[in-house]
């Protein structure tokens, strides 16, 4: 069997998703640093493997994929007799990809923005703007209140079972609770319970532990 | 056997999106219209199928989906025996994912914002703001730089068939060729002749001959 190989930074959001569904795979895998402070990921042999220059990517013997969400579909198809069960059969399948898709559309664009403007830039020396927190949040706000009535029907998005579509959210939401977005989640008691119990996984911890290497 | 019943309106891209994988599979549906224009979408008895308020949902039995790209893989995967095969098997439906991806990460997001400054702003009676529009066609062209690579190896983004990563693009890609943007798409071959490829199915021809009832 070919080794997986994963490249990407440890910093990364889409990284942070693709190397959490390995660990709840309990996968063995090579992990190959793009430096995007030297602008690794717009160069060779980076772009041969993702044209758009943007990490992650993924080897598989001969198979090269990008897009964190397809791949962690792939490694959830892939494996789905190893580790934790991501995945759901038959109709129970279509609700799991309805809640992938509402992360992709509505919770990430919101939250990864709050992230850049509140987290990311004070770090590379820019100025946060206020009315793209304030106009972010109150899109993020609309976003967990839909979460918050989902979530008081079913302990997880697509129902009794952890699946891809609350694994996908793990990265940002992780972000979140570094910044005064936070409010937004500590001010929902469903969101809260959800966001505390997904971010407890032994997976999710060992991902964060890759940042400290 | 249920019928499927689609909830949507034969003007928005997303609907448009359901609309032609149900055609492509060759199956019956009920359409049922939502009257953006008075808000209907917003509204119950709709927001109970979509509790962010966005055309278009599907109805099958007691199944109740929105999100047009997670709709359409639950028409394809359930329906693989009929119509066209929008899917692929093993390893290669892990390509037709991440140009799904792309679709929706990529080209979506340039595409759709330049029909809506050049398209639909006019229509009401709304003022195309340039400078949104040289933004978004900038974007738009390295993302159908990249496309232009791909598809000089393959016909389709996925490999030598059509499939669902294609079929995504449809209503956008029809909206761009109606508009000044279309220049992108005609000024570089392989991605004029899959465009030329992709509109011309009959499946597609159904969708638009809707908007006229």
């Amino acid at each position: 069997m070919a080794a997986i190989k994963v490249h990407g930074s440890p910093l990364s959001t889409a990284t942070q998703r693709v190397l959490v569904s390995l660990h709840e795979k309990e996968l063995e895998f090579v992990f190959v640093n793009i430096n995007m402070g030297v602008g690794e990921h717009k160069k060779e042999p980076f772009i041969s493997l993702n044209p758009f220059g943007q990490v992650p990517a993924l080897e598989h013997g001969d198979l090269k994929l990008f897009e964190s969400r397809a791949i962690t579909q792939y490694i959830a198809h892939e494996n789905h007799e190893k580790g934790t069960q991501l995945l759901c059969q038959g109709k129970q399948m279509a609700i799991v990809s309805v809640w992938m898709e509402v992360e992709a559309q509505q919770f990430e664009p919101a939250a990864s923005k709050l992230n850049w403007e509140i987290f990311f830039k004070p770090l590379f020396g820019l100025t946060t703007d206020a009315a793209a927190v304030e106009e972010n949040e109150a899109k993020l706000a609309k976003v967990l209140d839909v979460y918050e009535s989902r979530l008081a029907q079913s302990k997880y998005l697509a129902g009794d079972s952890f699946t891809l579509a609350d694994m996908h959210h793990l990265p940002n939401l992780h972000l979140l609770f570094v910044t005064q977005s936070k409010k937004l989640i500590e001010s929902r008691p469903h969101v809260s319970a959800w966001a505390a119990d997904i971010t407890a996984r032994p997976a999710w911890a060992k991902v964060l532990a890759m940042q400290k290497n």
